[in-house]
């Protein structure tokens, strides 16, 4: 029991006295950025195969200590080791050893679903928030004006949805299926506009004017409340 | 007498207590959304129909149902019911019907018009208005800053007047009519740039320059009122 | 004497108990607006033609009455007559008035200079500012924070000059002119983006990447300074 | 010594009474705008090589005459004056020169590194910054919220690697190199979007839309960030 709570303490607690655990902290991220290059290759060749294998490895090992110290973090007895699997982390982590493992086998048959389950790979990126600590500031912002942000968030998808259904019933030769405007209505709304679709009638570019226009109240709506919850977070620290 | 307070009572009053007032709402809130579902498909068939067709029935009932209550509503004696079709939600709520009425007829002679009449059919997502609560904090702030931001999109619309017809008429090749110089004057100025109509002779370039370092102006602009508008509000909430 | 007062009163003097004043400044905004009119139009025809003539001739009664009252306004004596001309609202005046006169002589040896001519009569646009009361709010904003403002227009001229200069010299082919990279430089700062020039070599698209990322931090500063000063503007209308 | 006195005081002192002090930076600072004019020529001709000529004799006067006063500007005795070249400024000032310096030899074996060279050249631009004030406001605001806009510009380039690993993975023929997705990511997500690269596969769109749209959350950050530290400075100076 006591190797386990020491265990616990290297690989959860964020202590910063604890010296083995600021150790394991920074040897996983740079694990983390490493198992990342692999994925930014396009032909695998023998290095990046051993980097995906090393890593994979270390993942699995990191993945089995967190499970054996589940109870030590969940603080429910013996019901911790079957919950923990079901925590969004320890998902997070599955779901980024999952693939190398079958890569790992290299079972023919899994060979053309091989490419999807190469992009949740990336999923293991997310591990870095784990071992990041002035993220949280920023986080904190997102939390306190989450319903805010939600509420434009759907003013925005409710938008794109509105001015991709004009779109679509309107311009119905540059718009051939109810996806296309919906990605459209997007990319004006942000006001990314590659230029690969756009409206050519004069009644779609009255309805991209509008949409542009309206666009930039629902992009300042978020710069605002942003710009709020980051004032009152500055001020709550001043203050203290 | 009495039947119709209970059913004003179901259909208006946004009452927490009130169980089938919340079910009107959310019922309502399902039907709007499955009535859009016939508009982002191109060909019509059965199940498209039939959704059109028993949504349209709904939006009828309940545009009845107002009706016959508005008296509760408008507090104005039996000129109510004359009235009520005229307010703006009741506008709303017609223009939404009509199109799927004469869909149903399926007259012959409406079908070139028929698509600019399904068009008018996205109308009925505003209907969302009437059932959501959390944009009302957004509208709000709206609302108070509203003679800012009429001023903000004076300017805009000012600007974009201005630079297109400048643009008219340094660059009468690129923009054959003064409906492309506005159109390109709008999507510069929102930062969207597709890129299917721009400047190409010197002086033109140098408007685009002038026009899209002026219109971040335009653009702070908003952002700025949303902000400081959107600051009050919280700071009232607090202070209450 | 008596009827300059009064005249003075009636085209220069916001009074609104005056009825002939706000009518006279009702009457110029309709004939400032109609006489944009013809600008819009590629083909001159006998009715912009027309609308020309009438606009101008009231133009220039407009100008001659406001020299006429230029002691009153400037009370100087007689070195106000001289003076007045060469205030910047007066040359606004005169500038959109010139190109008109010309036009109506139709001498034909300016027939070549009769297209830049005409994107100056633009600028009688700018005459809505004189008759517009509430876009002071904003133009106070921009007062205070000038200074602030100069620099981050400092700074932006300053980046997109010095990106401009390294692209130019790094990417030969795709900028044939210092001119084109300034025009890309901008667009690019801006987040426009039409994408008529672009950078394709991998050290041009390094620098269109820091520049971006860091157009990012530009845009971010006008708008903040913008959000400080209304805030500060509206904090001071409720204290009074 | 008492002549390096004054001459350190002339150079380096930004004293607003001694009028040779103001006399030097604005001779300075001409020189510096005059020096980046043959940068933004192709062809040299005999104007931008006297231009050339001419403006590194005075920026290695300067530079000499820097070196010279060291010990007076680092108060470090003899040690300073090898320590001066190596401080950020004395840098800048010696790769600003040396370009320049190799072309008067005009080497031929460094014809090649020539043009590279050249881009090394414009970093003269940032000398500027010795010679400016009012930029010093501007620069506060990023130094006090440095932190912060450091946790953003990582969140930045952390979502600019997912995203761009994502679409090196999910759509190889739009994206041959990992670097070309990083490129698209990074213009995509500052929604500059030139329309040279885009996705085309209906995951790739996918992804494109949620990017653009976690994008705005991206650049309205840095927007609240910068407003916030810019308010805090306005209201710092006003309380004092």
């Amino acid at each position: 029991m006591k190797w386990r709570k020491s265990l616990y303490d290297i690989i959860e607690v964020a202590d910063e006295q604890n010296t083995l655990s600021k150790l394991y902290d920074w040897m996983m991220m740079i694990v983390i950025v490493v198992s990342i290059i692999p994925l930014a290759v396009r032909n695998a060749n023998e290095l990046t195969q051993m980097l995906d294998f090393v890593t994979v490895i270390i993942f699995i090992i990191d993945y089995i200590l967190r499970l054996l110290t589940a109870d030590l973090k969940l603080k429910k007895g013996k019901k911790s080791f079957a919950e923990y699997p079901f925590t969004p982390m320890a998902v997070i982590d599955l779901v980024s050893i999952l693939p190398s493992v079958t890569l790992l086998n290299s079972s023919l048959k899994l060979l053309r679903l091989f490419r999807l389950f190469r992009t949740f790979r990336v999923f293991r990126v997310f591990k870095v928030i784990r071992y990041s600590k002035s993220i949280n500031i920023i986080i904190n912002v997102f939390k306190k004006q989450r319903e805010a942000l939600l509420v434009v968030g759907g003013l925005a998808i409710g938008y794109i949805v509105i001015s991709a259904l004009i779109m679509f019933n309107v311009e119905s030769a540059t718009f051939p299926s109810f996806f296309d405007a919906v990605y459209w209505a997007t990319v004006s709304l942000t006001t990314v506009g590659y230029g690969d679709i756009y409206a050519v009638s004069t009644i779609g570019k009255v309805i991209t004017m509008l949409s542009s226009v309206f666009g930039i109240a629902i992009v300042a709506l978020p710069a605002g409340i942003v710009t709020a919850g980051y004032m009152e977070e500055i001020n709550k620290d001043e203050s203290l």
